[in-house]
């Protein structure tokens, strides 16, 4: 396969009218039949197939030059979805990559095998957790993180919303956490990372990158959904910060959410992000606070772990609202190759105990 | 009003347990009953107000602590519709933001009287028009936008999916067509801007707008939802740059088109884009390609051009399919605080017959 193969489900009547737009649309956006032959013929995207299951439901396959695309994922997220996000009625359900786009991508550094020796994991899932509430002094934060270290955590992440707010300024936070985290590995001769929120200002990113590097960061927690997927290849490919990436779903949730526009989860959460190189990809599971359901949660674990040219599988890390009763359910749903992360219910009780147990729980089970 | 004020619409059932998830889930996210009495009180959102129209139809008021935004764009955006994005069911109708967040922003370098002194155009609508077909080489672009210039269009952008396509790689087409628009205004005595897409990775963003500058560009066009809208607010707040901003509604459509999930027309493409600085926001006006409204156009319209503080009022561009027959309903319909934007179509027979009589039917209308 040398082109983009992009399924479109589509909502509605005259599939074959509304395959001919997207295809025109999403490459050329001028009249099909004023441009000169050579670029309808090699430019514009070709419909490979349309089935249809009744009156208003459709399938229909496109395929795009890879060279529409430029070698950039910005550009190759606009081909796919970038004018057709505008569309009533179409949602992206299944899309195929040549290796002539794969190769252009890094993908993962770390992926499944890589984070499963910085952690020494080497069959178990990955503990997991995150520091909150907002509204906690920098201190507050650390005094929990070296609790949850000293526990023996894997990835101590920031709550993503974790910003710049008065409470705990980003610069301090980062400092008092890290030293907390390094403090803590020293004792227990474990390797705990401390991952905090890259939800910062376009032109602070970067460097903030860095400097949570210099502070002692382990790990980076991008939010594509408000930075873009670019800024998180761009941290991820970056050899002087070789950190683990961890890639947050915060308003990606309008790409999937609706059944009859947008773009599946398994593409946003699984595709887009590897391809991006994301190590861990942060979901809500089934069962939590959020909408996800099982068969799309699943979707986007085989996408993070199929298959994709040569780039890394991914770690998968369903969360939001994850108690410590349902362990042993998501152990089977997703298995071991998962990362395991559960927040605010450690605070119920003793936040030691709770995630001592925590940790007794993943490692034994 | 010294809060932020979000109004979501809720379809479903029991409102005030999703107002209760909301509040808690876009600020601490973490068992409310579990944090401090003053986080409760200081940083959780606060119900302000829920009206039912029926079982399955409410209307959500939840305000916020302004500091829980921190200063940023990124993290307002993550308060809005971060996690809540995740949600079914919901979506953002209003949003009215206080003077303490939008004395944050400087909005519009140019906004509509600022564009109307760049090109002379006192009291009529700007004349745009856009770059293609992609697959073009750079010199058949130049070409047309001489031609377009030489006609007296003030707006000459790029098609938004011109990026680093071998046809025409990004600096060639950025030299070349700028070169011919100064040829042009040599002759004509005119202000054509010629503006460059800058949908471009992450790292090349900020040094493209210069070069872009640098090689005779007189605007620049954004793609905030592939680049993030804070990069749209770096790009307009750059003082060195101080460029008229078009920006672009590629993949934002995903946050409108479902009437059940998102964020409202006018908030996405009035508000957003205004706070994060574009001069121009364009959009999918109706009776084109694409699905939006008059009722949605017109909310954009209106958000654009609201009092927001102390920020410019924005210049709205309806575009995407738009005929020259259309002319004079578009400005009946949006006034002519307006750009008109009309692509392809003026391809159909002489470009510069098409160009010439779109500029006539502007100014004399």
């Amino acid at each position: 396969m040398e082109r983009i193969h992009v399924t479109y489900a589509f909502f509605g009547e005259n599939p074959k009218e509304i395959a001919d737009l997207i295809r025109v649309e999403q490459t050329i956006e001028f009249p099909y039949e004023l441009a000169p032959s050579w670029i309808q013929d090699q430019v514009v995207g070709k419909i490979e197939e349309i089935t249809s299951s009744d009156k208003t439901n459709h399938l229909i396959t496109i395929s795009y030059n890879p060279d529409v695309a430029g070698g950039e994922l910005t550009q190759l997220l606009n081909v796919l979805w970038g004018n057709a996000s505008l569309f009533p009625g179409i949602k992206i359900v299944d899309l195929k990559l040549p290796d002539l786009i794969l190769n252009r991508f890094k993908g993962p550094r770390f992926g499944i095998s890589g984070l499963r020796k910085i952690f020494k994991a080497d069959t178990r899932p990955l503990i997991a957790t995150a520091l909150k509430p907002m509204g906690s002094d920098a201190k507050t934060l650390a005094d929990m993180a070296r609790t949850l270290a000293l526990a023996g955590f894997d990835l101590i992440k920031d709550d993503h919303s974790l910003a710049n707010q008065p409470w705990a300024t980003w610069k301090e936070r980062v400092a008092l956490i890290s030293a907390a985290v390094k403090e803590a590995n020293e004792i227990t001769g474990g390797n705990s990372a401390y991952v905090p929120s890259l939800n910062m200002p376009f032109d602070q990113v970067i460097d903030a990158a860095h400097s949570a590097k210099d502070l002692g960061a382990s790990g980076l927690l991008v939010l594509p959904g408000i930075t873009g997927f670019d800024s998180l290849r761009v941290i991820a490919e970056d050899e002087t910060l070789a950190l683990p990436i961890l890639g947050h779903p915060a308003m990606l949730g309008s790409l999937v959410t609706s059944k009859e526009v947008g773009i599946a989860h398994g593409i946003v959460f699984g595709t887009f992000m590897r391809l991006a190189g994301a190590d861990i990809s942060i979901f809500p599971n089934i069962g939590g606070r959020f909408s996800f359901t099982a068969e799309q949660c699943l979707e986007i674990a085989d996408r993070s772990r199929e298959k994709l040219g040569s780039l890394n599988p991914m770690t998968i890390a369903p969360a939001g609202g994850m108690t410590l009763d349902r362990i042993p359910e998501m152990i089977e749903m997703y298995g071991k190759e998962t990362a395991l992360l559960i927040g605010g219910a450690l605070s119920r009780g003793n936040l030691a105990d709770s995630a001592a147990r925590m940790c007794e729980m993943v490692r034994s089970y």
